[in-house]
């Protein structure tokens, strides 16, 4: 059975050294938080995700959700109580706002928590996550009416959340959703349609379901100018919040599915639903979009926290599975062989994953703080750069952490060798919970898409100029400290090709898109490289520091190894993707259809 | 649900125009076997596998196999027919010798309907799959006597056979092995031990099953050096080949694994079971060994035929599903929008599979070849350089094959959004089956091991500065046609990074045996680049000359469009790689185990 352990430590040493948590104590939420409370914080959370919901991470995958004939949805045994306990704790509104029985602490301790709650049962997770990303939406774009309405109860965990988009015919593609809204006449309108993929849809941790629906009002423009954003409560509340009368929705169906068999993915059929409109007529994705940032880093952080448990299973594995002898000669020679840790492939693979996780943490941290200046700086310059920071590492975030994340808990699965197959293990499991995160919140080639189509172009370039120079002027001042020049030439040289793809991109893709499309996934994992090396560069600089004041230095010692093992082993992956990128897209686009 | 067509066309010019399979009519087996015949016995396979084992795989999957109370197993619906039609047809016996009832057909045909049987259903191919090991294994190791009993009713597809390597402790390093053989004093041995992870080890396929299991005999050497081999059946057979009484060999459970769950993968229970020794006492390992080569090639051929119906089923999708518009606007105006096939990165996907398939099915082919010149030249010095070519390429189609097959699999899984997802649409099933390709008949890291630590030192290097020495060759002179040297430049400059990674490990490797053990993935990685890009320049050449001919125009050109895409998208892998390798074993091997 695979057994999960928060990363506190690194998490604390990169909020307090890596990512500069505590030079934004003047923000608001930020201010209560000395070291003392911030660690509190997480060891309760930890606590809570490791005693709590790690342990029903395979109940869940075995037992599933079921759906009754009268489409009601049990979730797997142990859910409730422990979605009890998760709402007791607060942990759902951490990052909302107070008016409304939030927390309203940065949301950078949200995507801590996201992390831990990943590692330990992502499909578990995926309930309050929703929730969040549909406060988040009602926040911004609900009438004040509906955020007193809808906010309380949810931040609370009485009610849950959901996010319906994807229909049978679309789903990347929303200007074709045909799921329709017709005026009432009193202000609400009756939604009609059907609706798939709907994670946590239905299911019985909580007394009422708000979905959010994006559909069509009646007469609207076709295409993406003509999709609403609508709230259809399953049970509709009165005026005091009281769930009312069960609205027109049901859970048609469940989907059986490759992973997260513990989250129920439900057909969601609206048959005149009473919903009412949220934000404008026909700014529907519009305001759908706005909460997408949010979602699109948890989704990353899915793929860092299945990355960080499927790596503690396989060291754990590795250190007491005895299997041969070093190549070296014998190291157990009390023993009948080694531990496989002796093996150089063995610690290769290990240090491959752990050199995307720990780097990945603190890229995690680094965007996830940009979110909280763009929300809450007084400064508008300040909060500008920091959203500009936020939309660019989104896309690379959510794009490169799941890739990533996913090969990475293949890679610990192959430690295991046979018991890495069989589901008593457990290591198979998160390989396949990890892989719907290359999907969902936009598949991985969207999100390159969203990069290099949309983030870099985007007011003239501002964000991707100000992240070239930003980091190009990091990376040559650490160059100048000789204990990590070694590892800043090289990302620099990386960041040189950075430069040189986007170079690429503004002379060969303007007059012929199909170049900037043929090479995109290959930039997001370009610029992917770049980041994750500029984070390794920065925890050299932070473990230097901590060494020589005498902290924790043996983990500071490995993580200047890491850091190495980044560079020598990750790093040379940047000029290949460069040479993908500029060979661009005539060999991509020559086959006719017919022909693939 | 998912569909299979057999690439007979595409195995077919392979066979003849780039692989010259035709030159070895020499050989027995060969010589018959002019094109009409060999595309008659392919139509022939292509019919059985895509009309009888493919629609049997999606319920193979569901329904797996089930363990009664008293050790039974039954196999999944319809399997039971399918494998009497198999059986029937001939297959099992194609390539082995017509004295013992086979057809003594080239084992390059059995290659080619192991990748069709792999694309078909893999779980269901593994019964005919694990007796053909068997047969090869007695063939060269048993007795006269044990030929004679056993041969023909496992050719014929009554018996079936396993191979019994594995214990619950020990499964790379086989001298760890527990099983115990006592002599009862007439020749035959009491077998007393559990087996873990047997594929097809208790079913209801065939009247019998002859086990081969490697165990320890009383008293013999420690470790791999006191090893024996000895052939046990289910049922005892009688002098005249009638299967008798029930021995004491049961399986005891079986395990619930990620995928191939039509297989039944069984904990077997051998206590005090009669066996008879195969081949010399404590020779057990070497006389596995013999049979691994093929059974390893089959592993790759696995790896590459899932990768190929994962490829069709996700090109189809994209040719049908419409989402979006192209980037150059829109191309199906009477629609409301594109297939997604117009989109740059779908494109890219797909070739990127479709330029593994191609190649990786030239090389599975070429590898064969050696097989059968190495088993069947009259001339002894062909035998050998067949037979060193064979040795060096194995680990690298294994390993190879089936990490890329895995990757693609995954790749084409994506094309398909959600709906790749969910079991529905069948293209999590293949990512499932094809993952434990990596992992058994020798994990995919042992084969790089295998590659680097064995094949490369093996007789001072004799394969390896053959194969370098031949391929700089063919290259160089392709390199002189200027409608290939596109192509064969670049793949001549692969080559190069890997004669200085081959220099590097003779440089390093010897006084510190982890450089080799630190880079032998990525070099067996390169390998692979260097011979999947010598098969494009080949079947590029080969492609010329059709279109020269005015034969099948569209699809050569489609391989000159791949072959381009490989050079272009695939072939910079090969400098990260030697990147890689020669950064050695030091940040590997730096950190303490505790570390980790």
């Amino acid at each position: 059975m695979p057994s999960y352990r928060a990363p506190i430590e690194d998490v604390t040493f990169l909020l307090q050294d890596v990512v500069g948590f505590d030079r934004h104590g003047n923000l608001p939420g930020f201010g209560d938080l000395g070291p003392e409370t911030l660690e509190a914080i997480l060891r309760e959370g930890a606590k809570l995700v490791e005693e709590v919901a790690q342990p029903l991470n395979r109940i869940g995958d075995e037992a599933g959700c079921t759906r009754a004939p009268d489409g009601s949805v049990s979730t797997p045994p142990g859910f409730r109580d422990a979605y009890r306990a998760y709402a007791a704790g607060g942990w759902i509104g951490l990052s909302a706002p107070e008016d409304y029985g939030g927390q309203g602490l940065p949301y950078t301790l949200t995507a801590v928590m996201n992390e831990f709650m990943s590692g330990a049962n992502v499909a578990f997770g995926m309930y309050p996550g929703l929730t969040m990303g549909a406060v988040a939406a009602l926040m911004q774009h609900g009438s004040q009416q509906q955020k007193d309405l809808y906010l309380p109860p949810m931040i609370e965990g009485r009610w849950t959340g959901t996010m319906n988009l994807t229909e049978p015919h679309c789903g990347t593609d929303l200007g074709m959703i045909r799921t329709k809204a017709v005026p009432r006449g009193d202000g609400s309108y009756a939604i009609s349609g059907t609706k798939i993929f709907i994670s946590a849809g239905e299911h019985d941790l909580s007394e009422n379901i708000v979905h959010l629906v994006l559909a069509r009002i009646e007469g609207a423009p076709a295409g993406t100018k003509g999709i609403s954003l609508f709230v259809v409560p399953k049970f509709i509340p009165d005026a005091d919040g009281r769930p009312g009368p069960r609205n027109g929705v049901a859970c048609g169906s469940l989907e059986h599915k490759m992973g997260i068999h513990g989250n129920a993915t439900c057909v969601m059929n609206y048959d005149g639903a009473v919903g009412w409109l949220v934000g404008e007529e026909n700014r529907g994705l519009a305001a759908m979009f706005v909460m997408m940032n949010e979602a699109r880093l948890a989704v990353g952080i899915q793929g860092l926290g299945l990355s960080e448990v499927a790596y503690q299973n396989a060291a754990a594995y590795a250190r007491d599975r005895i299997q041969g002898r070093a190549l070296t000669g014998p190291k157990a020679k009390d023993k009948p062989a080694d531990p496989i840790i002796v093996h150089p492939d063995v610690r290769r693979t290990l240090l491959t994953i752990r050199a995307i996780n720990e780097a990945g943490r603190a890229l995690v941290l680094w965007t996830a703080l940009q979110s909280d200046v763009a929300h809450r700086s007084p400064d508008p310059a300040v909060r500008q750069a920091a959203d500009d920071a936020l939309g660019l590492m989104t896309p690379v975030v959510k794009g490169v952490l799941t890739d990533l994340g996913f090969d990475n808990t293949v890679r610990a699965q192959q430690m295991l060798g046979g018991h890495g197959y069989i589901a008593e293990w457990g290591m198979e499991q998160f390989v396949r919970d990890a892989r719907i995160a290359m999907i969902y919140e936009g598949a991985n080639g969207i999100q390159a898409l969203d990069l290099v189509g949309r983030k870099l172009p985007k007011d003239g370039g501002r964000a991707i100029t100000a992240y070239l120079t930003e980091t190009a002027a990091f990376l040559k001042d650490a160059a100048g400290d000789e204990r990590l020049r070694p590892l800043a030439t090289p990302v620099l040289a990386a960041l040189g090709q950075l430069q040189q793809a986007t170079v690429w991109f503004m002379q060969n893709a303007l007059a012929k898109p199909d170049n900037a499309g043929a090479g995109a996934t290959d930039y997001m994992h370009l610029m992917g490289l770049v980041a994750l090396g500029t984070m390794w560069v920065r925890i050299a600089q932070a473990a230097h520091g901590r060494i020589a004041a005498g902290r924790d230095t043996a983990v500071m010692e490995a993580k200047l190894v890491t850091a190495r093992f980044f560079v020598e082993r990750w790093l040379p992956e940047a000029g290949a993707r460069l040479a993908c990128i500029t060979a661009g897209s005539d060999a991509v686009m020559a086959l006719p259809e017919a022909m693939f």
